[in-house]
C-alpha cells in the first residue's frame, strides 16, 4: 500500500508532507529500491519517461499541480485514473490575479505610474466605469467561475466561453467554435483559463486577437494569460501589440519558462510580466488534498476531479 | 425658484447639466445679474467668501463633491441645511481603488515590476494569502463599508474603526479613542476614509503609524489615503518610510494639490501617487442627484445625507 512520489525537485519535502498526512503508509521515491507491485498511488509532476512503467497495482495518478498537460504528453501513461488537485486556495489566488490586473487596466494604472515617474499631476476627468468594460473569461470551469463572480462584484460586465455548452447562473456563457466569435467580439479584457490540450495549443494567436472588440473603453483589447504558456503564440502577441490589434498584455506563463532574457516581451512598454506565480499551489494543501482523496477512495467512494483522458483535462 | 451655481471652474457645463435635470427652472451663476431673494438652492464647491451672503430664502446648500470640508471653512455660512452628494458610482470607484491597491500590496506587485525591469525571473514560493493580511478601514461610513465588503470577498481579514460606536454585520468595528489603539495594532493595510474635520486634521502622523501592526505578513504596515490630504502629515510619512515604521504608502490626496514637483514623495521608491482621482464624482450623476433631492424636498420629504454642522460631516 505504497505511495510513489515521482518528482524531480524538492523530493524530500514532499515525502515529509505525505508522511504527515498519511501516517503509517510507506512513501517511496524514484531512485530508491522499492517493490513496484506494492505501489497503489503516484503523486507526480512531469515524470521522466519510463518512471511510471511496471506498476501493476496502480489505482490512481495524482498531478501535483492544477493542470495535467505535463502528464498527457507522457508516453505509455498507465491506465489508472488521473486525479487533478483542486484547491480553494489556488482558485482564490488566481482570482486575485485576475481582479487586480483587470482593475489595473480599468484604472489605467500604467498611465499614472508613468506620470509619477515624470512628476506630472494629470487626473483623468472621464475614466470608464467598470460596467463599461467587458471581461471575457475563456475557460469557465472552477477557476473561471470564481474569477467571474469576483469581477462581477467589482462591477465589470463579465461573460464566459466554454468548449462544451454550460449554464451558469448570472452569466452568459458562450460555447463551442460557433460561440467563440461572438464572445470575442464583446470582449475588452480576455482572460485565458482554458486547459492546454492539442486543440488549444497556440489558440491565443493573431487570428483570434483580431476578433476581439475594437470599440471598447480601454482603447483596445487586452490579454491576461495565467493559464499555460503553450496556449499563446508570443510572436503574434508582439505583432498585435505593435499594430494596435492588442492594447496590452499581462502574462504569467510563457512558451518557454523561465522566460529567456532575450525575449522582447520583458522590455515591451505595454507588457506586464509575472514569473508563473499567479496561483502557486500551496504544497501543504496539495498533500492534504491527495491524502483526502486516497482515504475517500479506500472508503469506497469515487475520486473527485478525475481527468477525462479523451478530452485531455 | 432659482438655483445658484457657485463654482469657480467649468461653470457653463454645470448650468447645462442642471438645466437638463431641472427643466423650466432658472439656473443662475455668480457674476451674472440675478434677484438674490429668488435663490432657493445653491450648488457649490469652494465658494469665494461673500458669494453666499444675502440669500434670504435659501433652503439648501449642495456640495458638488463627496466631502464638505471645503464648505466648513467658509466664513458666515448661511444657516440652510447642507446636503452631501452620495453617489453609488463614486462609492464603487473608491472601492475599486482600495481593492486594487490592497491586492497590489498582497501580491507584491512592486517587486515583480522591478524584477521585470531587470529581466529577472523570481517567483515567490511562499507568498502570504489574503486571509493572512489584516486591512483596517478608518472611517466606516458608506464608502468604508462598501470597500470592506469587497475586500472581504477577496479574502482579506477586514475590520473598521469609527469615531462613534457602530454595528455592521460581518465586521468588527472598533470605535472612539479607546478602540483606536487596538484597531491599529491589528492593521497591516490602513485605509483612511474619514472626513476631514478640525479633530482629524493631521491624524495620519508618526504617533499613529507607530501603533500599526509590526508583525504582519507584508514586511511592515502600509497606508492608503484617498480621503483628504489634510488628514496626513507628509513629513511624518517620509520619516516613517525611511525608519521602517511604514513599509509603503499609496496616496491619492496631499496637503497641497496639485502635489508640488519639489515634493520628495514623487520619487520615493515605496510611494505610489495618483492625482486625486481615486473616485472622481461623475458630474452628470451629481447633477441628477441634486435634482432628485430638490424634487424630494418640494414634495415635502426631507433631504437625504444632511450634514451635521456640529460634527462637521
Amino acid at each position: 500500500m505504497s505511495l510513489l512520489v515521482a518528482v524531480t525537485w524538492e523530493t524530500q519535502p514532499w515525502v515529509e508532507r505525505f508522511t504527515r498526512h498519511l501516517p503509517g503508509r510507506e512513501i517511496v521515491v524514484l531512485g530508491e529500491e522499492f517493490d513496484r507491485s506494492k505501489i497503489r498511488y503516484v503523486a507526480t509532476w512531469g515524470p521522466k519517461p519510463g518512471s511510471l512503467d511496471n506498476l501493476p497495482n496502480l489505482q490512481a495518478i495524482f498531478s501535483l499541480g492544477a493542470g495535467v498537460d505535463h502528464l498527457m504528453g507522457y508516453p505509455d501513461l498507465p491506465a489508472a485514473p488521473i486525479v487533478r488537485v483542486a484547491q480553494d486556495d489556488l482558485t482564490h489566488r488566481m482570482s486575485e490575479y485576475m481582479v487586480m490586473h483587470s482593475l489595473m487596466y480599468l484604472r489605467d494604472h500604467a498611465r499614472f505610474s508613468e506620470a509619477q515617474r515624470a512628476k506630472r499631476w494629470e487626473p483623468d476627468r472621464s475614466p470608464p466605469i467598470a460596467s463599461d468594460v467587458r471581461v471575457g473569461i475563456m475557460g469557465f470551469g472552477v477557476l473561471g467561475q470564481d474569477a467571474a463572480a469576483k469581477l462581477k462584484m467589482m462591477g465589470f460586465d463579465v461573460a464566459g466561453w466554454s468548449r462544451t455548452s454550460k449554464s451558469v447562473e448570472g452569466f452568459k456563457v458562450y460555447s463551442g467554435d460557433n460561440g467563440l466569435d461572438e464572445f470575442l467580439a464583446r470582449t475588452d479584457i480576455l482572460i485565458a483559463l482554458i486547459p492546454l490540450t492539442p486543440d488549444t495549443r497556440g489558440i491565443l494567436n493573431r487570428s483570434l486577437f483580431k476578433k476581439l472588440a475594437q470599440d471598447g473603453r480601454l482603447g483596445g483589447p487586452v490579454l491576461i494569460n495565467a493559464g499555460r504558456g503553450g496556449l499563446q503564440v508570443e510572436s503574434d502577441i508582439l505583432t498585435c501589440l505593435d499594430d494596435g490589434t492588442l492594447k496590452a498584455a499581462t502574462l504569467d506563463v510563457f512558451e518557454k519558462e523561465p522566460l529567456p532574457e532575450s525575449s522582447p516581451l520583458w522590455a515591451h512598454p505595454r507588457v506586464t510580466i509575472t514569473p508563473h506565480n499567479a496561483a502557486v499551489s500551496e504544497p501543504e494543501a496539495t498533500a492534504r488534498y491527495i491524502a483526502q482523496q486516497i482515504l475517500r477512495h479506500e472508503a469506497g467512494e469515487s475520486f473527485e476531479n478525475m481527468v477525462d483522458r479523451a478530452r485531455g483535462y
